[in-house]
Formats: structure tokens, C-alpha cells, sequence
């Protein structure tokens, strides 16, 4: 059994070290993230504010010291699955009517997703004035692996908006190839031998090159953005403006150095000068022209150092505003709707963020005899590249009882109140921001102690059995060095540029690629994480295949 | 007057900021720091010990925002003299009498100096098996620009040693390139217009290029350690074992990551590995086989995280040892000992340490009816190269009253002890690692409160008065920014690699490089001052000609 292999491989991985040797490799490690840029600013519970006030400090993003083996089929499947993915997203964000009859009944009790709507609509109303829409995409999966069958991949989540660590993890990738390849692969000093770190295979039956596949996740992601800017084409304004990326930031981020990555590789290797934009100065620093002065809508940054020089941006990359906390002030929501109004691609648009709820998700697993939308959206690829996809999907339920792809009685709900079966699910809201998932044998209680006309706001999923085995040891952006037992989720990253086509749900794609992978490891203990808030940790992975 | 050119020149310089602007330059200079390490392990005054326990945090380090106007013909000056002093400290090193009768009265009196003099006597008695030595240069300037007298170089001191932040100095150079053309040159945002930020002379009778000239430290530096790692050749031990450089740095180095610029380059480009040993680890992870087993002496470097991988050292880069506080334990002296008695090439070996001394470089200074010194080492040099060295020496003076340069009476002496010159001068220490300086009016009352035969550990220095309109911003470790008149000192980098010859006193030069340049600047106030101490802070320069 695959579960088994898995388990065999974790046996006796990773390497125990001597004391000496784990002195090595987070000397080793510390100074590695440092020189790299492998870093965060802290937070407060690291460094207290009174110590940094000004914000200088920087630490080590949290990584793990070895890269995670994964097998090589699941993480092949998972990069050959993601243009099909980008093409489905852009689909799905191109049939508004669909995305209203799946979310109408979400948007009836969800402020935030009913906020969202609102601002589509209104732009609607006006009149979009800008048809090409971007996708930066992420696919998230874990490996799934019960006792029973062969492990398999479950998608977690298609992240629509904000899917970031791409800047970050290419450097976990180079980290963990430098410290098992240092100065030869062969006698890596900072890691003790393991089978796992040769590419030979003559003691063992399982195959591998001994250390992570490359990562191009930086590439990937900008060439999206360097596509979507020369599309955009020249100035719509009166008289032309140079042209810029707009990289829209939280007021206060500390993951501002997997952003950096980015601008800077898009400077660098396209010449696209981009700007940082905090939420909050949206208003402030952005203008649009009156109708009658300029009906084309351009959308114009004034740099505040420099307010003579004024851009006009041709992309606005969503880096905040996916979640309900970004939006803590009245004129948050006036911003959004200033965003898309204008002429600037947005990096997603309303529709595409919409598009990634976890709802949507969960009516794509629909299948005969209920309504087959994976295969509507998808008609140009084979069943087989259909089941591919599908075999990705985590079985999953809408707690609503007048669901659209319904046909009788609501399983979810049984499933979830029945405590036999609920300790095998999650219930996650559909919202956006994480945090709030209720586990296994709490989920009973938990739809018992909320009014029954907010159960349609969770949707339940099978729980994904990770391989049990699998241990790693973490350096903490505390500094701290933990080890343990973990879960790991692989995100694959792709790009998407589409034109939406008068009369016709179906867009027109201009560029679609697949490239860079992240991998985040939790302790097992966790059930939720996220790297920036410390809980779970940037990593690479190590493939692996029987022979 | 040329002092007024560079006071015309500062007294618009830098340019005023807006809050906005200044909020935008501190911000995007914060950011840049860390995204390419240009960084620093925070002090215990920044960050308590408390706070920071595993040493996991960083900081940028302490930067100017502008680049500092610098004149064109000094800064060429400088280069064009750089491979001439690289010459002359090889032929002074490898001419042991002579620096034996330059120093043998302070090492009288110097425990430091006499400690370095007994390992190279100890190893000279046993015999060197290294006839290679290997120097990593920066020889230090100041613009002197007294009111009588155009403005001129003026060498502050040749570093033979531990010549530090060549891989910090480059990326100024590429900050404040960047703060200079992001997003074009003729209208960058981070900094507001300025004649100097300008290539056009139109409006001005001052030419500049408008950025700092490129800055190629750690390629010129990493060849130095590439060109010995070569020369050195194969592996002198049986078996033979792999080869490496040895970077030896201190137990509680901030510095770190002015460090790894070198070695990641030595790595990348060069295919050589590294290992980081501090000094108080020399004993335990280095050993040379005994006299029986290999006369060689190969130095042999045992990986304490991998003791089965022995290295052979074929260079050994003093990035410690360079000052008494380095010798803390009585095994400190017995490491340097063995390293020195080692077949690998050291930078420095001690005599090349003992010529970068204060002494040596007043002796320097002495000329016709004294002793020509500088002439004697570079006889195969034109008198016009030699006056363009000697244009660029401090007037200074020995305090011993038998001194091998002095034909009379003590000159120094009686200018130290007089008021009226003492307040023209500096007095400093003859040992490496700063600190003790003493200025001015405080010059005499040091002198008659310590016992005259302590008088000769001391040299006797006109002060150099440099532009007095100086003045710049800057990012300080700890977040704060100031700003205020300044002084600039110039390294320009260097490196040399020879060859002694039995018999003759003139080595065989096998490489000799100029290349990279660093720029400290500190607050006028200040009269000491290391970047990594947060006193001076990193800087680049911008050349101007008169036109």
C-alpha cells in the first residue's frame, strides 16, 4: 500500500543529528534566510514594538531544515493539472450568471461576499471598460493517504486572490538544495547521509535525485503580470502617462519581502517599474478621470515623493483585500469599487476573487446524475483529464437545503450531525481569511449552537488523512528549533490572462502557465497555520518513487 | 579654490525632503536592505540579548540615503595608485630585516606586536613551507581641502588585514543607483531633482554622471581568493583530501553578512568551498599531521557537523586575529602559531599583518635628506608614480627619539607638545582596532601624564580637514534617521598574491588587482568610528568635474 511507502519512507526521516551537526545547520540556516532575503519583519510577539519601533528588524522566515519527501506521480499530477485549473477559474470568473445562481444564497447572509457582489454589480451598471482580467493563481493540496488505498492528491483550496510565498519558497528550494549538495553532493556537510539525499539507488528501491526539483515560481508569476501589462497596451491618457503595476499592500505587512521579489524580478528582467500601494492611501494617491474629461477611465498614481511624476497603471495585483479584515473602514469598500471601475487589469477582478470561494469548489464536485459543471465548464478536455481533475477533489457538501446542484435530501447535513460521521469532516466557511474551521466531533455542537439559516455559510469536507509518519524539525522566526510530527500542503502556482468575449461566457485566453511550488508544513497538533503568523513553516520537497 | 567647489557643491546638497518624500526614501531603503542583505546582526544596545537569544534577527545596515558628491580626479587618483601601494606592502613584507629595525623598538614596549614578532620567529626557526602570501587590501582616504589649497587625497591608513565590508560597500553603490533611476534616471521618485542626480551639465559647470560609478569589491576580492586557492595546487596530504578556504572570523561576529557576500561568490563563481571557523575553534577542528607523518604541513579542517569529511585548507582568510581583543585565551596565541607554521596560504601571514602597522606607514613618509624608503621599495617605479604615492601621505612623525628615519632632533615631539601645533594634529596608537586617538589641545596633557618611554608606541598625525559643507542622511541600525555634517573616508580594495625568492628581498608577484571601492560616513562630531559600532554609516559616491 502507498500509505505504507510513505511510512517507510518517514521511518527514519530526517536524519537524527549530533548536536554538532544541528549547530551547523541552523547556523547554517540563520544566516542562509538572511543573505537570501528569506526573511519577515517580526512580529510583535517576537520583538516587542517598543524595541522596534520603526520597523528595521527582520528575521528568518519560519523554514524547515530538510526538505519534506513527497511522492513524485502526486506532485507531476498536480503541476500537469494546473493550466487545466487557470482555464477553469477563467471560466468559471467569465459565466456570471452561474456564479450568481451558486452564490446568491451565500450572498443573502454573507456581508462580505454581498459587498463584493454589490461592487461588481455597480461597475456593471456603469459599464466595464476594461475586458482582459488576470489570474495568479495557487492550487493547494495534501497528500492524501488512508490506510486503505494508494495515496492520492486532495486539492484544499484554488486561491483566486492573493496566493502568495511564491517569492519565498523558490528560496527554501535553493536553501535546502545548497545544504544537501554543499560542497558536493555526494558529502553534503550540513546533512548527515540518508538514502534520500543520493541520487544513487543502489541500497534501496526507492529513486529519487537527492535533493528539490527547481522552482520557477518567480518567473512564473511575473511573466503573468509582464503579460498583462503589455497587453494593457499604451496610455489612455490625455496626454500619455508612463505606465506602472500597482502591487496593493496591507497597511502593515510583514510578508513584504516575498512581495519585494516580485516588483524586483519585474524590474529587473521585464523593465516594468511597479509601486508598493497600502489600502488605505487607495483614495489618496489614485485618480480617475471625470467621464466627460476622460471617458476611457484610466487609472492614475500620484507617487506621494514625487507628485509631478504621474503614472498610469495598467495592473493593480491584489496583495490585500481578500479578506473582510481589509476592509476596516467605510472608504475600504469605495476603493474597491474605485479599483474596478478603472481601466487597470485588476489581479483579480471582483468576479475571479468570488470565484474562489470555497462554494464554488464544492458545487464543482457535482456529478451525474446531478448537474456535471466541471464538464460544462471544461468541454474541449478529454473525461480522462476530467477525472484527473476530479480525483482531486476532497468529497464535499453544501449544508444548504435548496441547493443548485441538489437532488433530494441534503447529505451534508446528515453527515455533519451525525457524530459518527462528522468525526471524519471539517466545516469551513466560505469566506476567505482562514481560522475559523471546526473539527471532527465539534461539529455537532457547534451547527446545534448557531441559527439553522447560517449553516448554508459552511461547507463540510471529508477530512484528508495525511501521511501519519512524517516528521520534520522547524526553525521558528523566534528563533526557536522545533521538531516533530507534520502535515504538509503543496501549492502548484500558474498565471492566466483572458478577455472576456461579448455574448459569449467563454473567454479568450492569452496566456496560461504552470511553474513554482510552494510547500508549508505544520505541526500536527495545528489544525490551522499560516507562514507569516508563525504557525507553519516554508518548505521544499524531495520526490520520490518506488523502483 | 577647490574647497570651495566642494562647498558649493554641499550647499544644496542633499536635496530637502518632504515628509512624503522622506517617508518614501526611508521606507524604500528600509525594504532594499534586507531584500539584499545589506544587513547587520542587531548590537545588544538595538536589540536586548533577552529579546533576541538565538541570534535570528537582523537589521540594515547603518546607510547614508544620498550618495556623497566626491571628486572625479581624486577618486581616479585613488584606483590608479592601488596596484602601486599593493606592490610596494608585498615587497615591505617580504623584507624581514627591514621590519624588524622599523618595529623592534615598539615591540619593546607593544605585548601585541612582540606576540605576532615571536610566531613568526618561531616558525621562521622552524622553517615556512609556504612561500606564498596572499593580501586582501584597502587603503583609506580622506579629502584634505584646506582653505589655501585645492582639494587632495590624503591616505588614512593601509589595511593589511581583516579589510572588511567590501561585500556590504557594492550594494550601497546598487541602492543608491537604484534611489537614483527607479523608475528612469531623468525622473526617479525616490529622490527630488538635483543637478547632481542629473548626467545633463546644462544648467551647471559641474559634470556628473548622476549615479554612483559601478563597485566591483567582491569579484576583485573573491579573485585574490581564487588566484591563491589556484596557486596553492593540489592536495599536499595522504591521501589526498579535498580543498578549501578557511574564513576565520570572530566568536560573536555582526558582521556576518559582509562576510558571506565573499564566500557565496567564491562558491558560485568560482567553485570553491568555504567553511566559517572562529578563532576559538582552531585547535579542535584543524590539525597538521606530525613532522614524521607529512612535512607539508597541510592544514587539515575536520567539519565538526561532518567529521568523516576532512578538507585541506589551501588559504586561510583572517577575518579576526586583526586586534589584541582577539587574543583573549592563552590558546589564541598558539593558534595563530599554527596557523602561521601551516602550509596554507594565509591573508596575511604575520609580517604582512606587521606591515600594515601606523609605524610602518610614517616611515613611509620619510624622504631626502632621510632615508627614501618608498623609492627603495619600488625601484622599477618612475619618480612622477612615486610623488603621486607621496602626494597622498599625512605629514607624520615618529615620537621615539632614536628613530631609524631621524637625522636630528624629534620633530614629533616638539609638535605634540607645543599648543599651538598640537592642535593641528592627531595622536594615534601604532596597534590595530582603533579607539584611542587622541585630538588636539588633548594631545600634550596625554603625553606628560603617561611615562616618556611610552611616547614611541604613539605616531604623530597632521589632522586632515575635509570639506567643511559636508553633509548627508542616514539610516541608522536601530531605524532612527539623522542627518547632519559629515565626514567621508575612501577605501579603495586591492589584492595581491606573491611568491617569496630565497636570497632576495623583492618578491615574485603573481597577481595584483584593483578593483571595488567602499565609502564610511559618519557625523562630523565623531572623531572614531566603525560602520558595524554604528558610529559611520555605508555610503557611495557621486563623482563631479569642474567643466
Amino acid at each position: 500500500m502507498a500509505d505504507q511507502i510513505a511510512n517507510k519512507i518517514y521511518a527514519d526521516y530526517p536524519p537524527a543529528l549530533t548536536p554538532e551537526q544541528e549547530d551547523y545547520l541552523v547556523q547554517t540556516v540563520k544566516n542562509w534566510t538572511v543573505e537570501h532575503a528569506l526573511t519577515v519583519r517580526p512580529s510583535a510577539a517576537i520583538v516587542p514594538e517598543e524595541t522596534n519601533p520603526t520597523g528595521v528588524l527582520a528575521t528568518s522566515a519560519p523554514v524547515t531544515l530538510f526538505p519534506s519527501p513527497f511522492p513524485k506521480a502526486c506532485f507531476q499530477q498536480a503541476k500537469s493539472l494546473q493550466q487545466i485549473y487557470n482555464e477553469l477559474y477563467a471560466n468559471i470568473a467569465s459565466d456570471e450568471q452561474w456564479l450568481e445562481d451558486v452564490l446568491k444564497e451565500l450572498i443573502a447572509v454573507d456581508d462580505f461576499l454581498a459587498n463584493l457582489w454589490k461592487v461588481h454589480l455597480a461597475v456593471k451598471e456603469e459599464g466595464y471598460v476594461q475586458d482582459l482580467s488576470l489570474g495568479m493563481f495557487r492550487s493547494d493540496y495534501m497528500l492524501h493517504a488512508p490506510e486503505d488505498a494508494p495515496v492520492s492528491l486532495r486539492q484544499v483550496e484554488f486561491n483566486t486572490i492573493s496566493s502568495s510565498f511564491g517569492g519565498l519558497a523558490y528560496k527554501v528550494t535553493d536553501m535546502h538544495t545548497h545544504l544537501a549538495t554543499f560542497p558536493s553532493p555526494k558529502q553534503p556537510v550540513a546533512y548527515p547521509p540518508h538514502p534520500l539525499f543520493s541520487s544513487s539507488s543502489e541500497k534501496s528501491n526507492i529513486n529519487t535525485i537527492g535533493r528539490p526539483p527547481p522552482n520557477e515560481a518567480v518567473p512564473t508569476l511575473v511573466a503573468g503580470l509582464a503579460a498583462a501589462h503589455e497587453a494593457y497596451g499604451t496610455s489612455r491618457s490625455t496626454p500619455d502617462l508612463p505606465t506602472c503595476i500597482l502591487f496593493l499592500v496591507q497597511d502593515a505587512e510583514r510578508n513584504v519581502f516575498d512581495q519585494l521579489a516580485l516588483s524586483t524580478h519585474l524590474h529587473k528582467h521585464h523593465n516594468i517599474p511597479s509601486f508598493r500601494l497600502p489600502v488605505s492611501k487607495i483614495l489618496a494617491y489614485t485618480s480617475i478621470p471625470s467621464k466627460d474629461s476622460n471617458p476611457a477611465r484610466p487609472l492614475v498614481y500620484t507617487p506621494p515623493s514625487s507628485p509631478s511624476t504621474q503614472f498610469e497603471v495598467t495592473v493593480v495585483y491584489f496583495r490585500a483585500f481578500y479578506a473582510p479584515t481589509d476592509y476596516e473602514t467605510p472608504s475600504s469598500w469605495a476603493a474597491r469599487h474605485h479599483l474596478e471601475r478603472s481601466a487597470a487589469i485588476k489581479c483579480p477582478t471582483v468576479l475571479l476573487q468570488l470565484s474562489g470561494s470555497k462554494k464554488v469548489q464544492q458545487v464543482l464536485t457535482s456529478r451525474p446524475p446531478d448537474t456535471d459543471h466541471l464538464k460544462a465548464f471544461l468541454t474541449e478536455h478529454s473525461e480522462a483529464t476530467l477525472e484527473s481533475l476530479r480525483s482531486t477533489f476532497a468529497p464535499q457538501y453544501s449544508l444548504s437545503a435548496s441547493q443548485l446542484e441538489a437532488t433530494s435530501e441534503p447529505e451534508g447535513i446528515r453527515l455533519a450531525l451525525d457524530e459518527k460521521s462528522a468525526v471524519n469532516h471539517v466545516l469551513k466557511p466560505q469566506r476567505e481569511g482562514g481560522g475559523n474551521n471546526i473539527y471532527r466531533d465539534n461539529i455537532p455542537p457547534f451547527l446545534n449552537s448557531i441559527p439553522k439559516d447560517q449553516w448554508k455559510q459552511y461547507i463540510l469536507m471529508e477530512l484528508i488523512h495525511p501521511p501519519s509518519a512524517a516528521k520534520n524539525t522547524v526553525l521558528r522566526s523566534d528563533g526557536q528549533v522545533v521538531s516533530g510530527n507534520v502535515i504538509s500542503e503543496l501549492g502548484i502556482f500558474g498565471t492566466c490572462l483572458w478577455r472576456t468575449v461579448p455574448g459569449n461566457t467563454v473567454p479568450e485566453i492569452l496566456h496560461n502557465t504552470e511553474g513554482g511550488y510552494l510547500l508549508r508544513t505544520k505541526g500536527k497538533d495545528s489544525d490551522e497555520g499560516g507562514v507569516a503568523a508563525g504557525f507553519s513553516s516554508l518548505d521544499s520537497l524531495i520526490l520520490y518513487e518506488e523502483v
